[in-house]
């Protein structure tokens, strides 16, 4: 381990809950094993309180920082400047303190595309199924974007933003209702990619599942959960059973890691690293 | 080293300029020798930015810090509670944060107090001269009044704190001018110890001494100065061509820390690894 001096510089996480995160892990084998000199913490801030985090971290001063639940929206008002991504999500979950200037990104979606690199998945003019559009869905639509050419989220409950997004991007973005399963189930057949963004299928409630069952499935259809607890949802237990490409929401949490990094830094992730040190290998 | 993760605790130093400082080092050490989850860092905050930092130190939360030049005196009016030694200093350089409640202590007197039991100097009724009446001397004065007997300090301007500490404590404490060179001459010949608390005779002037030559040293005499750079002063080097014991403020640095160490964590600070790390052997 590098030696922590006067010199050393902070990153860190500010949400609530946090302290389980496995961003500190990640940054932090990162930042030992390049040999930079700066350490990652988790900051458990409360909302009355979080003002004050953002002068804390021009004061201190932290270097950057993650965003996470309650607070990717609230952050959007206290930043000086927003990349092109967070624009589009209006999102935050990376802020780069650079000399003073905050600057806000976002990189689950970017993050969610390179875990799909690493499984050899081309999205490049593919058709692809969302299911949901909170934050998640909407920050993988938006870096889905620059490679799709259909899209297609199904929620079930109206979202603006998914009209919104739809007119400033060349891809079709479309969204309709969970309550049409086959809507669904037509759109699924020549689907190339299948994306679960809800929580349903999580802890405590893994018998959850928006898919009735593999008839939904076409069979060359590729099965990502953003779901990482547990690792096999019921959805991926389908896609396994079918025999389909599949892959839990581990490797977006890795590669927005990766992302943030980067932005941050300038330097790569060394993945393999953080991988072992998470016990994803 | 021990893993940071989401739950590692902060802890740090406030002051400017403070980057060079050896506490993280010491600290640090401490803290992954002994297995404790948290870290030290460095904080250069600007005196408009201080009433900030608290704020910071609030509600991130740091967990407790070292507070050093300029702020010393001024922490005092944002701080819950005080200890005695800081009431008696009126300056605080250790902060703890006791579920919200900042207290201040002062670690400095009581750690050159520690340095010299190192040392094996029982200054259990003594005569004690100190040279310089300033913040440092006023802490190392405050921890003395609990054992020696008399102690004479030796300033060029007045200072009213000395007359004051002087009737709290069941020691005599006086005053004297430093132009009095007749009057410290005689108060050497039975002093136990001498104490140097000024930077006269600090990088980059290290020609500079209040002592004008060796016959000013009774040959039993032992000499303390705070100044650890350079490591011999020019009046420590009298006392070592004269044969008498002395140290300088290496000591003071190590002990302090560890007395604030021990004031957050209740452990002992482990001396001789923080002494390695810190190349004090």
């Amino acid at each position: 381990m590098n030696k922590i001096t006067g010199y050393t510089g902070l990153y860190g996480i500010v949400a609530n809950p946090i302290k389980h995160s496995f961003s500190p892990m990640m940054h932090n084998t990162a930042f030992q094993y390049l040999g930079i000199d700066d350490v990652y913490l988790a900051f458990e801030v409360e909302e009355n309180h979080f003002a004050n985090f953002i002068t804390s971290a021009r004061i201190l001063p932290i270097k950057g920082f993650n965003v996470s639940m309650p607070y990717k929206v609230k952050i959007l008002s206290y930043l000086d400047e927003l990349t092109p991504e967070a624009k589009l999500c209006q999102a935050v979950n990376t802020v780069k303190n650079d000399h003073g200037k905050l600057i806000g990104h976002i990189s689950d979606g970017i993050g969610f595309i390179k875990a799909c690199e690493e499984k050899h998945w081309d999205l490049d003019q593919q058709k692809i199924v969302v299911l949901g559009a909170g934050g998640a869905a909407r920050a993988i639509v938006a870096a889905l974007t620059k490679q799709a050419k259909d899209i297609i989220v199904y929620n079930r409950s109206h979202k603006d933003w998914v009209e919104q997004m739809n007119q400033q991007c060349h891809c079709s973005i479309t969204l309709k209702s969970l309550q049409d399963m086959q809507s669904l189930k037509n759109d699924l057949k020549d689907a190339y990619l299948l994306i679960q963004t809800t929580n349903v299928g999580m802890e405590p409630h893994t018998d959850g599942c928006l898919i009735p069952d593999k008839s939904y499935l076409n069979k060359s259809l590729k099965v990502a959960d953003i779901i990482y607890n547990p690792q096999e949802t019921k959805l991926l237990t389908l896609a396994k059973e079918k025999g389909l490409e599949y892959m839990n929401g581990e490797g977006m949490i890795l590669y927005q890691g990766a992302v943030s990094f980067e932005f941050w830094t300038g330097q790569k992730m060394p993945i393999s690293e953080v991988k072992k040190s998470l016990k994803m290998e």
